[in-house]
C-alpha cells in the first residue's frame, strides 16, 4: 500500500462526515428534525436504482449513483442554498466551484480529478446520468414534503410558480415522473399547502430560470 | 405508468426515511451525537467506491453500491445491534429475516425479489462484492472511532480481542486494508483507547465467530 496515497483518501473520507452535519430545509418523516446532506444523498441514491426504469434515456445506474453520493459535497464548504432562495442561487455556483477544488484537491491527483469531473457532469445537466440525479435530487424532498402535509412548502409559502424549476428537472429525466410530479403539485395546491399560480397566468419559472 | 406498481415503489421509499432515525454507537466526528443508519450508509457506499482499487479480487462497484446502501435496511423493524453485544448477535439473524420478508415485500414483486436477494447476498459474504461491502461496514467505523480517539470502544470498554471479527471482515477483502486495520488497532492500543490481548494469548475472536 503506498501509505501516503491512501492518507489522502482516507483524509476526503473523513471530511465528508461534516456533510452529516449539514441541515436542509426539508424535513424527515414526521417532521422532528431537518434532513441533512449525508442523508438526503443516500436516499437519492436509492431512488436512482429503484425508478431506474422510469428514465426517458438509458443510463449507467452506477455511474449515477456515486454522482448522486457525491453532488453535495461542495457544501460542506458553500453550504446548502435552499431552492427558493435566489439571493443565495446567484452567488451559488462560484462558491461552489471553489468549494470542489480544495475538497477534491484532498485527493490523490487522479481521484481528486475524476470526483471533481464527476460533479461537473452534475452541474452541467446534460448526460442522461446528470439527468437523473437532478430528477432525484426535486423527486425526493418532494415526496417527503407531500408526505409531511406540506409542511417545509407552507414553512416557505411556496408558490406553484416557485416550483417550475424542480418540476422541469423531474421532467427533463423522465416525462412520466414529470406527469407524476405535476400531479404532486396540483394536489398540494389543493390541500393548501402550496399558493397556486396568478388565475390566468402560466407559470413564470423560479430563480433558477 | 402503472400506478399501482409505482405506489409500491414510493411506500418503500417513504418506509426507508425511518433509517434516518436509528442510531447506531458509532458517533459522527466531533462527537456531538450518534450517526444514523443512513449516514453511515452513505458512507459506505463512498468508501467501496474510493477505496476499489485494494480489494483482492474484481468486483461489480455498483452492485456494490445499492448493496452498501440497503444493507441496514432490516434494522427498521429489527433495530441496530452492537457488534459487541453477544446477546443480541444470537437472536439478529432470525429477527431480520422476518424485517426482509415485510420491508422488501413492501415493493412490486420483482423488485421484492431482487432486492431481498442482493440483502441475502450480503448476508452470505461470499461474492466479492459482498465482501467488499463487509469491509466498508467494518471500516467506516473504525475511521471514525480512531479519528475520535477511540471514544465508541472506551465507552464499551473493546477489548482487542472483541474485534477479531471486524478485523478479519476487512482483511477478508483486501489483504492491504485488513493490515492497515491491525495497524489502526495497534495504535488504539498503544494509546490505551482498546484494551490489549492477554499476555500471551492469541487473539481468540469475538461473539461473531
Amino acid at each position: 500500500m503506498d501509505a501516503e496515497r491512501f492518507a489522502k483518501q482516507r483524509d476526503f473520507l473523513l471530511e465528508l462526515d461534516k456533510e452529516k452535519s449539514i441541515s436542509r430545509q426539508t424535513h424527515i418523516l414526521g417532521l422532528s428534525r431537518p434532513e441533512d446532506d449525508a442523508e438526503h444523498a443516500w436516499h437519492m441514491a436509492v431512488l436512482v436504482y429503484l425508478l431506474a426504469e422510469y428514465a426517458d434515456e438509458p443510463f449507467d445506474v452506477g455511474h449515477a449513483m456515486i454522482m448522486a453520493l457525491l453532488h453535495d459535497v461542495v457544501e460542506i464548504d458553500a453550504g446548502d442554498t435552499y431552492a427558493y432562495d435566489s439571493a443565495g442561487k446567484a452567488t451559488e455556483h462560484d462558491r461552489e466551484e471553489v468549494a470542489a477544488k480544495r475538497i477534491y484537491g484532498l485527493l490523490p491527483d487522479d481521484q481528486a480529478a475524476e470526483l471533481h469531473e464527476l460533479w461537473e457532469e452534475f452541474e452541467a445537466d446534460e448526460t442522461p446520468e446528470a439527468k437523473m440525479v437532478h430528477l432525484a435530487d426535486c423527486l425526493q424532498p418532494m415526496l417527503l414534503n407531500f408526505e409531511n402535509h406540506g409542511a417545509d412548502w407552507i414553512a416557505h409559502s411556496v408558490s406553484y410558480d416557485q416550483t417550475a424549476y424542480r418540476r422541469a428537472q423531474v421532467a427533463d429525466a423522465s416525462a412520466e415522473l414529470g406527469e407524476y410530479a405535476e400531479d404532486i403539485f396540483a394536489r398540494a395546491i389543493a390541500n393548501g399547502w402550496v399558493r397556486p399560480a396568478p388565475d390566468g397566468n402560466e407559470p413564470e419559472g423560479d430563480s433558477r430560470e
